[in-house]
């Protein structure tokens, strides 16, 4: 007899305007019986990231694969093994990878994406499991070589960060005053700015949509911004990009504003950049696979000595993952959005 | 009595879609009086420049303000002056900057461009009088600052360069080389990529249209091209910079193939940026205003010494400009388009 298995499914497309709750479900399916090499993990605790919007458009977009309709729908999470045909694994053992969102999984080596496949043991001594996916995972990873690699800042610069109490954003600025630079925060509510501030010690935190925001940027930096962290994009960007003189430079990470667009987003109107001579540089973390380890070893340091404050927004049981990615593209988190599903056996 | 005026006047805007000689009417105006201060100039040659299409999609659009309707065009141009109630200039002299598109016009000191209004001496030495407008002009200077201040290119790498038969590409390709690089020029005829082999020593030159074009360029520079100067921008670009690898950079210095998009063009497609994690970056020739007299100085250097062909495309009479505005749009010239309306008194 096969093994009841809750998963979450997306329902429909959406190409175009703002997904809501009633475009996923929540579906009972079954395990089958587990076939040498497999293993069968638990979900404890799943990421929520915006990139997966660009995966329920429907569109043979330019670098996402699109979820399966009515399948469970996938993302970076962590597990546990509860049982192994694969010499590789024992049960027991905490994975990390890209994972169902259902309580159980089973996993053979062939997932949503190509080459990031394979599962990486999660060091049972981390604090938190969700770090995995926050602080030590792609959103830490995302803002250590967005910050060291590509903005590359000298103390005393100043850059504004667009998504800045996001779960990169939160990081990016941190990572960014360490090295001494000036971190103006643009986020969306007062609590946000107040955290962002009191908490994580930007110099500034600003209402992106304060009418007199380029107003309120050039008060902050008389000759421009240095440096433009964005994970926005849209026409907040356009603001920014419009106070910034060259040779300022744009770290482009996320284009979160445009995702609801029809056709995927992902475009950008370039004449600030072009009149105001601006370098603008993109990265994903596959560009820096070769330092994960380096990035990581000086993260865990950070966090262990206190330099970094890994905020999260917590959601639990797997029923909330809808509530979470509805959540995190209207920006309601503070930090990393996750989804805890269930505890360590 | 009023002397008679010929000039070209925009009839229509014209947002989304091509622009054509109807848009445009030779109209006949008159000249009155000179007055304290101005000068009466006689047209002698006019600059056709891709930017003017964003002068007639009567939008407010970021950077360009728009034409008059039923007005005389203005362009940058050559022109002589035939009387002057000024102290600064003489009759004879010949003077260049934003002129009417205009058989005679008056100069007040007053003109379509925000703080661009002087009307510089021409040296009668020059050579060629399109000169002024083509390799010292814009098109030169643009060419010269792209090349030296934006790519920075070592010897040995190589470039892409779109629009490479155009007023800008011709010179960017050919200072490139100069400097050492394998320019691998992108051009819509057979024609302008035998001038660019053959006559300008371009390494290659590419059909913009070919649908092989990726695999053409892969062939030609296996781990990426190191430098796309792009005057093109649209779908061409994409596959460009779906070619180049990290840290590939991007000189952005126009975007023709846009111009005619409703709503004036200037987007872009930043996906292949992204996933290729490029560097991206854009100029004017204003940020490098201070350096005018030395690109000058440079390229008059390497036009005398033959390392520099500065080929031109030349309409004649006031009567072709709408021709050659629909020309370049069109890519029918090789080199910098001119309309030369009358010669030297």
């Amino acid at each position: 007899m096969q093994q009841p298995n809750r998963f979450v499914a997306l329902n429909s497309y959406v190409n175009g305007g703002p997904i809501n709750e009633t475009h996923f479900s929540l579906r009972q399916g079954s395990l089958p019986q587990l076939k040498q090499g497999q293993v069968l993990l638990k979900t404890l605790v799943l990421s929520v990231d915006p990139y997966m919007r660009g995966c329920m458009t429907g569109l043979d977009t330019y670098f996402l694969p699109q979820f399966q309709l009515g399948k469970p729908i996938m993302s970076l999470g962590v597990a546990q093994i509860v049982e192994s045909q694969n010499g590789n694994y024992s049960p027991g053992d905490l994975v990390q990878g890209f994972i169902d969102w259902s309580d159980y999984s089973i996993w053979s080596g062939a997932t949503l994406v190509p080459g990031v496949g394979t599962l990486q043991t999660v060091d049972p001594g981390i604090g938190k499991l969700s770090h995995a996916l926050g602080v030590f995972g792609l959103n830490g990873l995302t803002a250590f070589f967005g910050i060291l690699g590509v903005a590359r800042p000298r103390a005393g610069e100043t850059m504004v960060l667009s998504g800045a109490a996001g779960g990169v954003g939160i990081l990016a600025g941190q990572i960014a005053r360490i090295l001494g630079v000036r971190v103006i925060g643009l986020a969306g509510s007062e609590p946000k700015r107040k955290v962002l501030v009191d908490q994580l010690g930007f110099e500034a935190a600003l209402d992106y949509r304060s009418e007199k925001l380029a107003d309120e940027l050039r008060a902050l930096a008389p000759h421009g911004p240095d440096i433009y962290f964005d994970n926005v994009g849209g026409s907040l960007s356009q603001i920014v990009m419009s106070v910034m003189r060259r040779p300022g430079r744009v770290v482009e990470c996320g284009q979160i504003s445009t995702y609801d667009e029809a056709g995927g987003g992902w475009k950008v109107d370039i004449r600030p950049i072009h009149a105001n001579g601006l370098r603008w540089e993109s990265f994903t973390t596959a560009h820096f696979n070769e330092f994960t380890p380096a990035a990581i070893g000086q993260l865990s340091h950070w966090v262990r000595t206190g330099k970094i404050i890994p905020l999260e927004t917590e959601h639990r049981g797997l029923e909330a993952t809808p509530r979470a990615m509805v959540g995190i593209l209207r920006g309601d988190n503070i930090g990393k959005m996750v989804v805890t599903v269930a505890g360590i056996e």
